[in-house]
Parts: structure tokens; C-alpha cells; sequence
């Protein structure tokens, strides 16, 4: 007899390669299921909603995980929250254990992931205590235009442009929410809330926006490069440090099983998030 | 024929042995007098505004250098700045490089240092991003409790209760300003501004207030222990990696030299600053 737990965590991406196990290779999957493994060997892999690349770092991932009802009825959350955070080391901070609704998936219940990316594009304003994830950015950006931008992404389309194409997958993907805005005055914010995302669009959806943002293209560039559906070589991926998961977003507790069964049955894709 | 220049940084602390050159050390000062010293070797030491500890950050820390005229006139500001960037490693970065007003002293000419500290109280929100600047502490503070006490600092005190005594130097300061508030709900941001600080000053009033904000002291106690003015054991030094120089006061240019002579004169102390 399991019990599904859902664990929220975060994370200083630099150094892992990512998300995802790899042999061989330091990821934080890796680390919460190793620390996982030092609870109870029995316990299995975690699902987690976005699958960040290496260097991305989350405040607010979400997992799923089995783990055996005596374990869960023993320890409780508390306990079971301050062994995660022995057993991993500083880059990660699990902030909360509990049982999950009933038909939860991490991945397939989530209605929308938000990710941000932030950029410092005044060097005399440059941060030496947030370099592990701010971009520094060498032309001055105007968020306005940005803004206006970012502001035809809405909706679904095509994000081919954006995505490293992978056979079989498709680019298609519901973009709900985008914000750009000065932090302080000297960090610039772009935020993006989609369904999911394909592997790299934030990063290149950042580097189409700052083009723009230095006047070097046009906010109509956006929507060619949405029409265009295609892979653009002129679109800059920006680096992974300054991307972070911010958050994901669940139905209520009683629809999370009936949103799991609807997302596995519509992608066919198999959907990068 | 020298020039005096001012010099603006900032610098993730970590891994630095503190402001002052020690021998066989890594520390800011070292680092920046070897840059300076690649682009001239005739270039001398440095002074700076603030001697932050082993760990201690700064965003606008201030120093002046002596450099010889030729040396200013022929490269200018922008080529400076660029080379001092391009000379220090990543956890230093140089704002600005400017002629000094005259009789300019980065330490003796300061009116006044602000520095803040801050501590992360709800695990919960705790953020790994954050962590070599924010200080995780256990139990919930009560920040009304602490602004309270806080308040009590303002005014010229003989600080001996938070300061590491040194032969013959004064413990008496001047707060000028002090602010307790929370910076997103979950970390408490506690600031400072003082003519001057004592070693493990801030870090110490910091403790003091740490153990009112929890309850288990009253914010009468920090008038008990400025009255008092002796070292007080029960008074915790809070960890370095907390603390930041933000800024450095000084009059208008007309007056750096006046005040210069002004302090030098007054503190009989050899005063940390």
C-alpha cells in the first residue's frame, strides 16, 4: 500500500545538470530521489511538473511521489520535511510535504507552469550577490516595447520559432499570461505563465524580447516569428542562469484526477514542460 | 603628479577573507590593489569607506586611490572601469571610477555608513537563491517588536555591549537612522546608518534584536544593554553572510575636505568604520 505524496521544493539550479536523472551526472532529481532512497529504499522515482535544463533553478517545483502508507502514517509531514532538507545539500530547500488529492500527477494535473527571467541591463547597477541569476545584459532594454511584444504570445499557436524541434513532439502550446517589468529599477522581469512549455522557448522567447527591447528588431518580429512556425536561427537563446520555475498552477483538490486524464489523452506530443 | 580617484563597488563577500590585505589571504582589498597594480604598478594602496569582515558583502562600497595623472588623463573613466572588471574576478564588480573633489578621503570624508542585514524566518519560504546573503532563523520574529527596539539605538551611545573591544579605541557611535521591516513577507531586512561602526557592530545589534523579534527578550533590554555598556555574552553575533554595506553618505564636494580633517582630528579612536 502507497500513499502519493506531493512535495513543493526549490533550487539553485547552477551545477546540476538539470533536472532530469542522468547516470554519472549531478541532477536534482538525482538528489531527491537518492535522499528519498535513504528513507526507505522501497520508495520510487518522483514526477515533477517542469522539467528544468541544466543551470534553471525553481522556487516553486512541484513533485509527486509513491511512498509506503506506514512510512507516510509514521513520520507525518514535518518530519519527513526536515529529513529531506538533511539529506539534500544547500542548493535545495524542500518547502513542503503532504498528502496528494486523490488522482494527482504532478506533470498531467497541472493547468499552467510561470517561469521568469531576469536581466540587469545597467552595468553600474550590476549585482555581484544576484549573478547566480540575473543575466547581465550589455545594451540598455526598453520594457515597453518588450512589453508590447510579449504581449503576442498570448494565446495558442505554434512556438516552433522558439523550441528545439524533437521528432514527433509538437510545438503547439497555450501561452495565458506575460508580464515585463523593471525590478529596482535596474533588473528587468519577463514572466511567461503557458499550459507547458517546449524545451528552451522561455530562453528564446527572452532572447527574440531583448532584440526588440535594444530597438535591433521590430515588436512585429514577434508575430513573424510565430507565423514563420519555424526553427529561427536569428532568435538568441539566452543562458540558463537566469531562468527560474517560478511556480505551478493545480485545479482544486477534486478535479486534479479528471485534469490528469484529460492532459494524458490530449498530448500525444510527448509535451516538454 | 597623482590624481585622486573615487572608486565605487560592490562584492560578494563569500570566500573573501574580509576588506583589509592580509597577507597569503584572499580579501577585496588585495584583489583590487592587484588589478590596479597590473594597469600600473606605481599605483599604491587603496582606502576604502567601510572595512567589511571575513564574509561581509557590499553593494556601494567606496575607496580612493592615488594614481598617477598621466595615467587618468590617457585612459579616462570608461577604459578604467572596464580594465578594473576585466582584472577582478566575478564576485567583484566596479560601478564607477571618478575624479576625487578635492581633499576627498573615502574614510575620513563619510558622514555616515548605512549597512542592513538580512534573516529569512518562515522555512517554509526559505529560497536557495538567496543563501549566501540571507541568514536562516528558525523561529518566527516579530517585527514590530524589533523596529521598537531598534528605535532605541538612534542618537550617540556608547555601543561597548555590541563591540569587540580594542585597546584604546572608543565604542561610542552616532545611529542616525535604523528600519526593521519585511521584504516579501518572508525575510526581514534590519538597516542601520551610523557615523561609523565598532567591529561586529551591526552583526551584534542584529543578535540582540533577533532575541526581542522572537519574544524572548523585551525591547527594554536594548536599553539595558546600551546602559550597561559593557560586552554582554548574552548578545548573539549574527553570521556575516547576512550583513551588506549598501551605501556611503558624504557631503557635497566642497565640504569632503573639511569633514576630512574634521574626523581625523575628533576620533582620537582609531575607529572601524
Amino acid at each position: 500500500m502507497t500513499t502519493r505524496l506531493v512535495v513543493t521544493l526549490g533550487y539553485d539550479g547552477s551545477g546540476f545538470a538539470g533536472w532530469a536523472r542522468q547516470p554519472h551526472l549531478p541532477t536534482v532529481q538525482g538528489a531527491l530521489e537518492s535522499a528519498l532512497q535513504v528513507i526507505d529504499p522501497s520508495i520510487g522515482p518522483v514526477t515533477c511538473a517542469g522539467r528544468t535544463d541544466a543551470g534553471v533553478h525553481a522556487r516553486g517545483q512541484v513533485v509527486h511521489v509513491d511512498v509506503p502508507a506506514r512510512l507516510w502514517e509514521s513520520r507525518g509531514p514535518q518530519r519527513l520535511l526536515a529529513q529531506l532538507n538533511r539529506l539534500t545539500d544547500e542548493r535545495i530547500h524542500v518547502h513542503s510535504v503532504a498528502e496528494a488529492p486523490t488522482g494527482f500527477d504532478a506533470r498531467f494535473s497541472a493547468l499552467s507552469r510561470t517561469y521568469s527571467y531576469r536581466l540587469c541591463d545597467d552595468p553600474a547597477g550590476w549585482d555581484p550577490l544576484f549573478r547566480g541569476w540575473v543575466t547581465m545584459h550589455r545594451r540598455p532594454l526598453d520594457t515597453s516595447l518588450m512589453a508590447v511584444a510579449a504581449e503576442e504570445l498570448v494565446g495558442e499557436h505554434d512556438f516552433a520559432a522558439f523550441c528545439r524541434p524533437r521528432e514527433g513532439a509538437s510545438t503547439i502550446r497555450r501561452i495565458v499570461r506575460t508580464d515585463v517589468h523593471r525590478d529596482g529599477g535596474r533588473r528587468v522581469v519577463v514572466t511567461l505563465e503557458a499550459d507547458a512549455f517546449c524545451h528552451s522557448m522561455v530562453r528564446s522567447v527572452v532572447g527574440a524580447l531583448a532584440a526588440i527591447g535594444e530597438g535591433r528588431r521590430d515588436p512585429a518580429w514577434m508575430v513573424q516569428l510565430l507565423t514563420a512556425a519555424r526553427r529561427d536561427s536569428r532568435v538568441m537563446v539566452m543562458p540558463p542562469h537566469g531562468l527560474v520555475l517560478e511556480s505551478v498552477r493545480y485545479p482544486s483538490d477534486d478535479l486534479v484526477g479528471e485534469r490528469a486524464v484529460l492532459t494524458r489523452n490530449f498530448r500525444g506530443r510527448s509535451a516538454e514542460s
